[in-house]
């Protein structure tokens, strides 16, 4: 095995255990690690910070990292008190409440901001870069594995590069990842991709040698979390987006095969790709973050030509299925640094439609993607900024109730607000679809609430704004200053917006 | 005069009056104009449409300028009741009124959006552009005046083009725009700009002569609106936002010569400008939107090598000053599209530092650049977010109290959200700045509170804030809800923020 995948023989005298290689993390140190969306996030040294803390060490860090990363990261070091400071995104349950009850502080931060404020120095020195990798070669360059992240940069930056060989991940999955990192500003030139599926980069993490101080080799499999099987309200809101894209195409103002598809994460993504994949569309392309199952059957299909995103996040019978065919899939599938697969610049001038889902949206067209009732953070904005602000289409997806109907996720004004009015197109519900281009905030307000809002709910929403209306004399946004959160108000007293 | 500024021959007889050329406007078009703050707006022509809606003629427009406009076009017609609809952005009292009480819907754009949108499809078929022009060249291609906004699309994409040719506007102005519209997605290619000065278009905006129908002759000047002088407040806000920026280079996270600026516009901007005048910072660039009369001053002592707008907006005396000195600042100023001027693409290449002005910012970061108390609007979010959500530093300004201390600018929870506490690095008053860079939500109230709040509203703020974290034990952002604007109700019951 170490033939194959430590190929830079002089670093064949680094490989140590876990807990040898935890002991270069030390006590206030900033740590970059791989991973993004459960998947390619290092292990086994993990476990062993997480380990030795229990048993005493006096060690806490401020952890970076692509995404959202596995049990044995976010999980296990919360548990054992090592994390001070996070950022950019995260998913896990212990970790959410160290969060939110002022354990760990938290950065919740736009995922294509962060390599580059590491390189700006925005973040603090970074001491260490801790990898997990499918293979090191003859030069010590790093091959990642199921995703790439932000590992590019923070092996360029960090002070020392601690590796995890993965013997789990497939060495095939060499070759499909395309990474390169761009100059910084005042140097900085375009980044060269006009579509979908071109290559910019090297297929392999530029490492210096020297750096890397410790190679830990691990088998420890990634944690993907199971996705629900669709439900109605998946499958229809799912339906109505489509119906919307159609009827673009119909008027002109969308090609036949549309532009490159941005999907956010979880089973309302999954059940627009099932959608999609019933439909009649073809030589569809996907520029998104993560490439999920789903994205398998459409590439057996022929509907995706090319697929590109950061992380390939497979349930388990999907990586099965993954590695069965893993030469025909490796041709159709890039894996690029989080700060390209979301860039800005590209997502612009390619015109992707990003489809993200919210928490709440509000009746003049603000989302809320991170807070519960406003304070509580539930995962973080990760991708969906990047995509909405640039995209030729911006739609944002939510079932119009939670909770059993006691919550409407269409509010008078959103407790917090992620994405403004000024980025986002179209607002998709199981109920209907809003389409607020070339509206007025009060033109919206109307859109909103006739084609979104559940029947629960749209007398309460009526009434807000006509109120409003009224109070304010037609103001360009009409709003009870004061009373906006009433809804929100109520469900923290009763468990529910509606008036008992 | 005509030989001069009209060398297409066979256009000479589309010359008309403006009252002729008012005629070709008809009931219920789109229309869309040259002119960005106050500058390059067409007169002649909104005027005789005015006077003909007056004189009892039935027609209403959807009116889609590049930004403000001056009282010929926004005022007037909005005066003759003949503006239905308005977008990106204005400055104008009257249309303001208008947009407040119900009579105009109006979209609040960022001002890249626009143009794209137009050509997209997504703001209905334009039917008549109508711009203003210093001259029309040999093949029917027009020179642009003192802006050029929106024009090169607007005219590319009208079914008519109406042109002002005014003589006021100096003839050198030609030759220094740059006029470049991008291809739409899915063919668009990179923007190549990479440096501030880089030219990458042509002096002019094409133009099939055919689709010119009228030509105006008028020399009716811009109306600029005049900026006061320096106050003590602006005056400190800009010392301390130059003091953050040295201390940035100081410790290496900005280059001796800083990056590209943006800087808004206003009094604000302008002791920006006036302070980098007077301080030890030489060789800087200006990337941004407008170019006011403190970039002569910059451009004279050598500190501004090169000045990047889509507007130059000189007061009266800036103009005379301008003119005595054309063939010298010709070379260092560049007019481009919007489009471009507030590219993110560029904007994020170029490491721009964006610095513009808020209503009210809240302590979590967020920032309101639009309402007044959540409802009235003021002027529109104009470039600020083309800018800020792709700046290397995204730097707002606020006076920390309004309207004699009874606003506080600093506040829980601000009555509407622009920006979002992703985008914003840097917050700055008279009394400090807070960097909010790598800083939890919990972090950045402590910060802002201690730093820009007004001694007068800071117990305020910190006992909300105190409150917050223990009604919430903790959550990551700390908020009563139901009761976050209870100091904007306070201001609307009362007329004080302050508890009397």
């Amino acid at each position: 095995m170490e033939q194959e995948r430590i190929r830079c023989k002089k670093l064949l005298d680094r490989v140590m255990t876990s807990d040898e290689a935890a002991l270069l993390i030390k006590d206030g140190m900033n740590v970059g690690t791989s991973g993004f969306t459960p998947c390619g996030y290092p292990k086994a040294v993990p476990l062993a910070l997480a380990r030795q803390a229990k048993e005493g060490r006096k060690v806490q860090i401020n952890l970076m990292t692509g995404a959202s990363v596995g049990v044995e990261l976010d999980g296990e070091l919360t548990e054992a008190g090592v994390i001070a400071k996070r950022l950019p995104y995260q998913t896990n349950k212990s970790i959410r409440s160290a969060i939110n009850d002022g354990r760990v502080d938290y950065i919740d931060q736009h995922l294509s901001h962060t390599p580059q404020f590491v390189r700006y120095g925005f973040q603090g020195n970074l001491d260490v870069a801790l990898v997990e990798a499918c293979a090191i070669t003859e030069d010590g360059n790093i091959v990642p594995t199921t995703s790439v992240g932000n590992s590019p940069t923070f092996v360029q930056e960090a002070d020392i590069v601690i590796v995890e060989v993965n013997t789990s991940q497939p060495l095939k999955l060499e070759g499909m990842h395309d990474i390169y990192i761009p100059q910084d500003p005042p140097n900085r030139e375009p980044i060269p991709i006009v579509k979908p599926g071109d290559r910019i980069g090297t297929t392999y993490i530029p490492c210096d040698p020297e750096k890397i101080k410790a190679i830990v080799i691990t088998d420890i499999t990634d944690k993907v979390r199971p996705l629900a099987p669709l439900d109605d309200v998946s499958r229809q809101m799912a339906s109505n987006l489509i119906e919307f894209l159609k009827s673009e195409v119909k008027v002109g103002r969308l090609p036949e095969n549309l532009l490159p598809l941005q999907s956010g994460v979880g089973n309302v993504a999954n059940a627009v790709l099932a959608g999609l994949l019933e439909s009649d569309f073809e030589n569809l392309t996907f520029y998104s973050e993560v490439i999920q199952d789903a994205a398998f059957d459409m590439i057996d299909t022929g509907k995706f030509a090319v697929c590109s995103g950061t992380s390939l996040t497979p349930s388990e019978e999907g990586l099965k299925r993954f590695k069965d065919k893993i030469d025909f899939y490796s041709k159709k599938i890039i894996l690029r640094p989080q700060e390209i697969s979301n860039n800005p610049e590209v997502a612009r001038r390619l015109g992707v439609i990003s489809m993200n889902t919210a928490i709440e949206v509000d009746i003049y067209g603000h989302a809320n993607s991170t807070h519960i009732m406003g304070t509580k953070m539930m995962n973080g904005i990760g991708g969906s900024g990047d995509f909405t602000r640039n995209a030729y289409l911006s739609i944002f997806l939510t079932q119009s109730t939670a909770k059993n109907d006691d919550i409407s996720c269409v509010v008078p004004m959103v407790s917090h607000v992620d994405h403004t009015e000024h980025d986002i197109s179209v607002i998709v519900t199981e109920q209907g679809v809003a389409d607020l281009r070339n509206k007025s905030a009060r033109e919206r307000a109307v859109e909103i609430i006739n084609n979104c809002a559940h029947p629960d709910y749209k007398p309460m929403l009526q009434e807000y704004y006509d109120e409003a209306l009224k109070k304010t004399k037609n103001d360009h946004t009409p709003h009870l200053i004061g009373y906006s959160h009433e809804m929100h108000k109520r469900f923290l007293e009763t468990g529910s917006m509606k008036v008992k």
